[in-house]
């Protein structure tokens, strides 16, 4: 064990405070990385909160991490001492099951599915029968810290001519918006339709475009039709504005959605063309509206998609290297995160 | 203009009754076609009882077709005077839009869609701006009667070694699970759930199986548990025993949802694997409980299809000679129709 110091919070009541913990001593296939950037992703702040009623406390964020390698196991090869990486969602996973064996570490079938870069487990000890975990520990703590620990297997390469700062959201809103739109097979000349413009959404107009395809933002926020037009869209519309929407009917080859609340799609499912998908990456919740008098005749399908695997990590960092794509992003002291938290669930922040 | 004769129903209130009413003269692509055998599908009745309201009466269904060709026009080259041939739900479509281009004309995106084998063009012409559907009538007639006139083209083949007797399913329930059976994928090895097990259901049952699936069949009806595995399903349960079900959580490659009413299926995507379908063929209505919470965190999808191509039709028919597959069929007399409705509707039919 050692000491860490960072930002976390103590309680759901709590708001982040400075504290110091333990962290596990490096294992030999294990990078410390001394953390130069931590992005702010709105699920950091359902997690302190416990909005999702598993946080183990003390809570300290942050999963979207670009760092220097201060320290390189005696087991580890890809990295040395100074090299620049990234560490995003995912710090480890159980590395059998079908899914880790095809390389979606992601959609880990482990017995504690994979871990998470804080907060632990995704499937926690206590639902095991001895009540341990395979990873023998119930937390972890994130990057709002002065380092991480992870293996090495799980960090990624931060690509020459990425901005480090810029690289930091990246590593979740850009793979989770990016894996969605390779695994349906996105591609130069398609028509797709981004559904919320935050971070997540933001990143898909970005990535799609960037990809060749003509993108349309639809938002509900009157204010962001001009940002979408700015940062690329080809379009951008208010997603009730039927007298906008009806020449686009039958026109999308996918949708991505990216809103964070529960949100009625049956008239959006109206937009897609024949063999479309409708895939929702922005909330975890029932869709309502899912109406197969609508999918059948089109052979359409609505589905769910999860951040990414490691490979789809290092291919965006790379993609947006290549492709000069990079986040908006707003560069803070981390003694105000607290100011930062209620202005992005005031959805003030751009 | 030429007399046929057939068995239909004047208004949706109007028991089955025989008639004569007049068909379009063959023209040089068509072919007359005796009737021998007309299936009786579900929709047949929900048609005649314009239960879809979009019935144009007289009303004369049936869209499971086997028959002889009477008389071959000019024009067609792939049949002649006595060969046996199949007619299913479409007799023609826009053969121009980007789906009948792929040749999925189940799809059709022409102006009046495809021509259904009964009750006319899927968009009917009141639809259109001048009144007039692409088609040049407003109703067509079934196989409920004496003879079919068909374009050649959407006139299949009945192959060797199949009972035209049994032929006539296929022509739509067949090719109504094949299809979405083919289109995702499914193959040996697979674990494939078909919930429902009436006409489609047992279909999709014994075509998943012959294509080298392992097959579980998921029923409310307690009687259909050893219907299911008479027929060749590996296992079969009760939709709702949650006992029989706990051990399969996570197994399924695909579940094809057979079960025509509105249905509840958030319990049922937990028997899905990583990147599995769950695909809906038998009702079009809202589907409850598409919940992402479930769907993102296996990149599962729900979906629709409806019935299948041409080619697909014809693939299905030769399928089933080729492995021996064949529907459950029950042989009445066309005077018995309208009791056969009351027993199909009581559930009575097996």
């Amino acid at each position: 064990m050692f000491q860490s110091i960072g930002y976390g919070a103590k309680t759901a009541r709590s708001k982040l405070e400075p504290m110091t913990f333990e962290r596990d001593d490096p294992k030999p296939n294990e990078l410390v990385i001394e953390v130069l950037y931590a992005g702010v992703c709105h699920s950091d702040i359902h997690q302190v909160k416990n909005e999702w009623a598993n946080t183990v406390y003390p809570c300290v964020p942050g999963h979207e991490i670009v760092g220097r390698v201060k320290q390189a196991g005696a087991e580890t090869s890809r990295f040395k001492e100074g090299d620049l990486v990234g560490v995003g969602c995912m710090i480890d996973s159980c590395r059998q099951c079908e899914a880790c064996s095809a390389g979606d570490q992601n959609y880990c079938e482990g017995p504690n599915s994979w871990l998470a870069t804080y907060n632990g487990p995704m499937t926690p000890a206590t639902e095991t029968e001895d009540g341990a975990n395979m990873y023998g520990r119930d937390n972890t703590y994130g990057g709002y810290s002065d380092v991480v620990v992870v293996p090495e297997d799980f960090v990624l390469r931060i690509p020459e001519g990425l901005d480090p700062k810029a690289a930091a959201p990246i590593l979740c809103a850009g793979v989770t918006t990016w894996s969605p739109l390779k695994h349906w097979g996105v591609k130069a000349g398609d028509k797709v339709a981004v559904l919320g413009f935050g971070g997540l959404g933001h990143m898909a107009a970005k990535l799609a475009k960037a990809l060749g395809a003509e993108v349309t933002v639809l938002t509900s926020t009157p204010e962001k039709i001009e940002d979408a037009k700015r940062l690329g869209a080809d379009a951008a519309h208010i997603e009730t504005d039927k007298t906008a929407l009806a020449p686009l009917a039958g026109t999308f080859d996918f949708i991505l959605s990216t809103v964070p609340e529960k949100h009625e799609i049956g008239a959006l499912l109206d937009l897609m063309k024949r063999d479309a998908a409708f895939i929702v990456v922005g909330n975890l919740d029932v869709a309502d509206g899912v109406d197969n008098s609508k999918l059948a005749f089109k052979r359409q399908t609505v589905g769910g998609s999860l951040i990414g695997n490691l490979q789809e990590t290092q291919d965006v960092l790379d993609f947006c290297a290549a492709n000069g794509v990079a986040p908006e992003v707003e560069m803070i002291d981390i003694a105000e995160i607290n100011d930062a938290y209620v202005k992005i669930e005031n959805g003030e922040a751009r």
